[in-house]
C-alpha cells in the first residue's frame, strides 16, 4: 500500500511526524505538506502562481502552498505511482462541527476523494496536544482496518481523538457533525501607527452538541468518526425549491 | 432589508458592480470585498493576521483578507445593522459541481448562513462575460422572491446563469451538482532559473452532468439553481461506518 | 519626451494621479505601481514568482509586486518605447535621513538609474497631505528644468516637498541626508489567542538634522533635493581596510 | 562577545548553519533569521502586518517577515541583551557589484549599523556552493581580527568568498563595488491559462569589473572585501546641483 501524507500545521510540525512514523509500518508513505502553517485554509486552491516543492531533510516534501495543493499536485502526477490512500493530519486542535468548513486538515482529506481507498482527516483534541501517539495510533488502527474490511472508496473519515493516553480512550463512536453557535464578534485593535485593525474572533460556542454528535463523543473521551461528504447538494431541499420556482 | 454583498473577484471587479447596482433597487447594500482576486479561496479564514478594511471611491469596503473574511467581519461587527441577506458575485466564471468546494464566491455566501434570510452565490458561465446585466437580474429576481415567499433560512443558493440575454434565458431549473472527472495533470515548467514549477491543472471534465445536474441546466441555457448544504456530515453512510466500528 | 511613473503607495494612490496630472503636459506618460500599498519594499525585487501586469481603468498599468518591480519590467521591454526618465510618487509621507534606505519611493526611482535622465522620488513631508498639487508643481517643475539644462543621467534626485500651498514654499534647497537615531524599540501585544505579536516600531528621532540636512530644509518649509548615488562603497574607509587587512 | 547572526536564505538554509558554528567560538550566538527564502528582500520593513517570532529545533529564532525584520526585531528589545555585531550569512550566491542594492544579506548587515561592531554580510560565490566552511572561517577570521584589531564601528563589510578550500584561497583584498550592466529583459511566459505572466531577468553583465573591482578579486580567487556606506548622499554632486538649482 502507497499512502500520501498531508496536513494543515506545515511539514515540520510534530502532529505529522507523529502520524508518519505510524503509517509506515502499513506500507510506503509519502509525506507532501505545506511549507508553514496553514490552519484555516479549507479547500482553497492556488491558481495564480506556480508552485515550488523542496525536498527537506526529514524526507518529507513541502510545497509553498495550500494543503489542497499538496495533495492536488502530488495525486495529478508529483508523485510517479499512484498513492491508495490520503492520510491527513495530525492536527493539532479538533476540528468540529462546523470548524471542517475551514479546515485545511480536513480539505487535504477531501482532495484524495479519487485515490482507491477512503480518505482520513486525523485531529487531535487539544491546542498543544500531549499525545499525538494515541492519535497516530488510531490512524494506523483505522487503516489497517479499512484494508482488511473496506468502506466504499469514496468515503471520507474526519477522526478526532481525545489528548489522552490509548487506554484512557472510551471506544470508537460513528458520529454526525454538531454545529456551533455564530463566532464570536470581530475583535478591534489599533495597529501601534494609530490605524483600526481587526481579527477574526474564536468560534462560536458549541450549540447542537448533545448525543450522536462529534461534539459529545470527543466530550466522553471517544474517537469521535464522522463520515464526510463531498457532495454538498442539499438533497432535501430540491423539491421544495423546485416547487418554489414554479410558483 | 439590508443586503450584504461579497465576491471573490475583488471589489473593483465589474460583476460585483453589476450586482449592487440591481441590488439597490431592493434596499440598502453593503459591499464587503477582498481587495483583490481571491478565486479559489475556498472556505478560507484569515487567523494568523489582523486584517484591514478600506473604504474605496466606489462606496465599497475592500478588506486585505479572504471571501469568507469579508462577510465573517462584517455580520460580527464590523456593520453596525445586521445585514437580512448576503449576496456573493456576480463571479466571472461557472461554478458547477466540483467547482463550488474551492469557490471564494459559494464561500461568502456560505459564510452568511446565520442571517434571516438565504444565501444567494451568483456565477455567470463564462471566463469574460458579456451580460453581467442578465445575472443581475436573475439575482434581484430571486431576492425579491424570497422576500415574498420565503424559503427556509439556513439555505444556501448557488445559482449559474447562462452568459446570454436575458430574453434567451430558458428559464430556471433546480439541479443537483453534477461531478467533474479527477483534475488534469499538474503543469511542470521551468522558472527561468532552471528550477522546475508546478501549476494546478485545469478542473476535470464533466462526468455526471446529465439531466437534473447544474452542468444540465447551463448547457441548456436555463438559471441553475442548486440548495447547497454546509452540514457536511454524509448521513447516509452514518449506519454502515457505525457498524464497520462494531465489527 | 517619455515619462515613467511609479510609486509605492499603489496604482490608485492620490499622490501618483497627482504627479501623472501634471507630469502629462511634458510628454508622453506611462504608469507602472504596485497593485497595491507597498510602503517600506526598499528595493526588493521579486525573483521567485512571476508577475502580473493589469491594464486599470485609469490607464495606469498595475503589477502584483514591489515598486522595483515595476520599474524594472517597465525599462526591461514591458514598455515598447524606452522612457527617458523616472519620476516615482508623490508619496504620502517624508523620505528623509535614514528612510531612504527602506523607501520604496526612493527605490522605483533607483531602478531607473540606467535611463537617459536623473530619476527622481518626490515625497510630500504629511502622512495625510492636503498639498499634493504643490509637490506635484515641484515635479513638474525639475523634470522641466532637467529637459533645458541638464544634470548627468546617473544621478539621483530625493525630493521631499512641505506640505504647504505652493506660494508659502521657502524656495529649493540642495540637502545632504541627514540621520535619524536608532529606532524606537519593537512593541510586543498578544493576539486574540494569546500568543505574542510584534510590531516594528516607529523610526527614530532625528539625531543629526542640523543646517545642509533635508531634515533641516523642510522644517523650515524649503524643498529638500538630496543626490543620491547607487554606488554603495564607501570610499573614504578603502584605504583603512586596505591597511587593516594587511596587518 | 555577543553575536547576532541572519541571513535571507531562511533559518534552515546550511549557510546559516555553518556560519553559526563558526561563530560559537568566538562567543555567544543568537540566530533570528527569516522562516524562509527572502534573497531579493533589499532593505524591505514590514510596517503593516505583526510579525511571530518561533524558537526552532535547532536553536534558531525564525520570523516571518525580512531579513531586516530579524535584525530590526531582535536590536530593538526582542533579544535581551544588546549584540555587539551582526553577521549576516552565508549566502548561497555572490553579492557583487549592483546586487548589493537588492540583496537581503546585505540589507540584514546593514541593520546592525547602530551596534558596537563594524557588520558584515558574507556571501560564497557559487549558486551551490560546495565550500561553506571556507566562507565560514573567513568570517571568523574577521569577527577574531574586529576584536583585536578594531574598524570604526558603523562600518559595513561585504565580503564574497570564492568557492574554493581554504588553502586555493589567494588571499584578501579591500575593493570597490563594481558594476552591472542593465538586466537581462524581462520574460515572458503565459500561464497554463493562457495568461501572460512576466519573470524579472538575470542580473546583467559586468560591466566595470577590472582591477580593483569586487567582481575582479573573487575572480582571482581573493576574498573580497568592500566597505559599504548606509548614507546615500552622493556629496560630490551636492554643489553642482546646489549651483544648479540656482541658475
Amino acid at each position: 500500500m502507497h499512502l500520501l501524507l498531508s496536513n494543515d500545521d506545515g511539514y515540520h510540525a510534530p502532529g505529522l511526524a507523529a502520524l508518519a512514523e505510524a503509517m509506515r509500518s502499513l506500507g510506503e508513505i509519502t509525506v507532501v505538506a505545506p511549507d508553514r502553517n496553514r490552519s484555516g485554509a479549507s479547500n482553497s486552491l492556488t491558481l495564480d502562481s506556480p508552485l515550488r516543492m523542496t525536498l527537506q531533510d526529514n524526507g518529507f516534501y513541502s510545497v509553498d502552498g495550500t494543503p489542497t495543493d499538496c495533495v492536488h499536485l502530488a495525486i495529478t502526477g508529483l508523485v510517479e505511482e499512484e498513492p491508495d490512500i490520503v492520510v491527513s493530519g495530525i492536527n493539532a486542535g479538533a476540528n468540529l462541527g462546523d470548524d471542517v468548513l475551514y479546515s485545511g486538515t480536513v480539505a487535504a482529506a477531501m482532495e484524495g476523494r479519487f485515490l482507491g481507498l477512503p480518505a482520513i482527516a486525523v485531529s487531535c483534541v487539544a491546542f498543544q496536544p500531549q499525545f499525538f501517539d494515541t492519535a497516530a495510533r488510531v490512524a494506523r488502527w483505522l487503516v489497517d482496518k479499512l484494508q482488511r474490511d473496506p468502506l466504499p472508496a469514496d468515503t471520507i473519515l474526519n477522526v478526532n481523538v481525545p489528548d489522552v493516553p490509548w487506554e484512557d480512550l472510551a471506544g470508537f463512536q460513528a458520529t454526525r457533525l454538531g454545529h456551533r453557535h455564530k463566532s464570536e464578534p470581530v475583535i478591534r485593535m489599533e495597529d501601534p501607527r494609530g490605524r483600526p485593525i481587526y481579527w477574526v474572533g474564536p468560534a462560536g460556542a458549541e450549540q447542537d452538541a448533545g448525543q450522536g454528535t462529534d461534539f459529545h463523543a470527543v466530550r466522553n473521551h471517544a474517537v469521535s468518526i464522522t463520515p464526510i461528504q463531498v457532495d454538498l447538494t442539499r438533497y432535501d431541499a430540491l423539491e421544495k425549491v423546485s416547487g418554489w420556482l414554479e410558483q
